[in-house]
């Protein structure tokens, strides 16, 4: 594990999880999992796969002083600006051009850093695997065992069983698919979800973003060779798309470890053991209501089901199966140009 | 109409509209029916019988400053401190005989501040004819038709059935009943709701009350003749219990009005016209849903049928069949000691 570098990916902005989630106050700094930001809780687990010179950060110039306030342990340079959101093909361009820069064996995990994970140790084991194959030269995913029929993710395809916690080839990267084809998915044992982490040397994965995208790839290099305004001609392309559909030698370790995407407030109500301002609830006949408001009184009487979210100067009451529709709310704010609220 | 005197009750302090309304600011300091507290409206409404010099307001000394403030048209003489909440009996008493000191053959007609009329020249046509009544002796009664059979207010039972918006004597006073009985009430057409707005001679009922609730007779007595204490001598009882339901010659006045006591936040969500912040709402999919939180921005998705109520400090959640449960939450956070959310 001595060439072993982790790039951590805090460029998101999501919208999920309004009214706490902002434009300058996304997902990764919330403390949606327990007492820590998750931005927080992913360096700590990572913390036991490299030491703090390998640990790296992408973001926006936007999140940095925030970033170094909740990591003080990330080093001066390893925190990476990318100029603009432009997903994460080009995100992870450039962390691993930056890295391969700093060493030319460098292997690469790269993490999202607005995920939970309730089992570190296994999550540890998995990347140590993970990492084993990818010195080898594979391009390597975590692919996280299915435990319901989820349509939200994208899943890969397995081309045998995965058994236990080793490595398999990846057939087929599958975009999110229908019900009825996720329950066969679940089914059958041959597919996993992509939970967007991946390990690899940045040198095998530069090659093959050459063949795959290499406007991207040109792009970045021209941005860290100095050149302004070259960053814009990256394309707006996720990885999977860019770079692993096509990629030839993918391979797969199943990941065990109570792994969740915290996609929504659902999800949150879910995740969390116990709200920590109980003192400051009183849920009345209202079974399964979950509430997210700090310290403020919450009374709720005979509403079953609904999740409560407060963030002072906007709240939200939404029912716990209709949660991922948060992203309506936010849109209608932008048409009525509020601004102050996204 | 000359010698026609409002009482306006504004002691009340009810808990039904938590989280708004509290201690020091009951019901009658709420704008829950329209853009004025419900006291300034009840002002306004009265205003049409009789001149600011014959307008009094009974209440606690604790809300004197308030009344002040919301009511500059009355007069400094005409707010009547009650030393202490005891029910509305020793009130009326206190107002009747403060008011036949300055004119000893007035009229006097009791009118709670926390309830709406929403046709406010039919609600001035009963008073009129109940002053008529009233003037030839007997304790008259505004009478509401009842259009539903509401288990929530006491009954007025008539001698005979009351056509028109002519008066009728009372047979009977009833407390609030079961709903089988209240169905057979309305259907019956022999029975009003008791709305606790009288209309008689001041003398008339200090003499009826000299009778039927000689202690409290008493005790307001002393109490205006100066003596400390003596006011904490008056019985607590209501009204009706001291007076009304043993009194003779008690005749009723039909009142067809639009009157509504605004019992719960579910009243008061079906009486709004509409939401004065309807820009600081989103609501999706959420039928029969109303929110009280001001400019606050409120999105309410997928959960049909609850009342939002956010006061800053402390929000409700409740399902709008549910509201008479909300004393249930002001209880237990007097369990918990929270004075200051009370």
């Amino acid at each position: 594990m001595d060439r072993f570098h982790v790039v951590l990916l805090a460029g998101g902005s999501g919208t999920r999880f309004w009214p706490h989630s902002r434009h300058d106050n996304p997902k990764q700094f919330l403390a949606l999992g327990g007492k820590d930001p998750l931005l927080v809780s992913t360096w700590k687990r990572v913390r036991r796969l490299a030491p703090e010179t390998r640990i790296w950060v992408v973001a926006p110039d936007s999140h940095k002083a925030r970033i170094r306030k909740l990591l003080p342990g990330l080093k001066r340079g390893n925190l990476i600006v990318e100029p603009s959101g432009r997903d994460t093909a080009p995100a992870i361009a450039l962390a691993c051009a930056t890295v391969q820069a700093r060493d030319a064996t460098a292997v690469v995990g790269v993490f999202p850093t607005d995920h939970v994970i309730g089992d570190v140790p296994k999550f540890t084991a998995a990347v140590h695997r993970a990492v084993d194959v990818a010195q080898q030269g594979s391009l390597v995913c975590l692919g996280i065992r299915p435990d319901r029929a989820a349509t939200g993710f994208g899943y890969l395809k397995c081309a045998t069983v995965p058994q236990g916690g080793g490595a398999t080839v990846v057939a087929k990267f599958v975009e999110k698919p229908d019900p009825a084809r996720a329950r066969r998915f679940v089914k059958s044992g041959r597919y996993l979800w992509n939970g967007g982490m991946f390990v690899w040397r940045a040198a095998r994965f530069l090659e093959e973003m050459d063949r795959t995208a290499p406007r991207i790839r040109r792009a970045v290099a021209a941005h860290l060779a100095g050149e302004r305004g070259a960053w814009e001609r990256a394309t707006r392309l996720s990885v999977d798309y860019a770079v692993m559909e096509q990629a030839t030698d993918v391979q797969v370790v199943p990941l065990d470890a109570g792994w969740d995407d915290l996609g929504s407030w659902d999800a949150a109500g879910r995740l969390r053991s116990k709200d920590p301002h109980a003192r400051s609830r009183i849920l009345l006949d209202s079974e399964g209501s979950v509430v997210f408001a700090g310290e403020k009184m919450v009374a709720v009487v005979g509403v079953p089901g609904v999740a409560v979210v407060d963030s002072g100067d906007a709240l939200l009451v939404v029912s716990r199966a209709r949660t991922e529709q948060v992203k309506l709310v936010v849109e209608t704010l932008k048409k009525r140009r509020r601004k102050d609220l996204l």
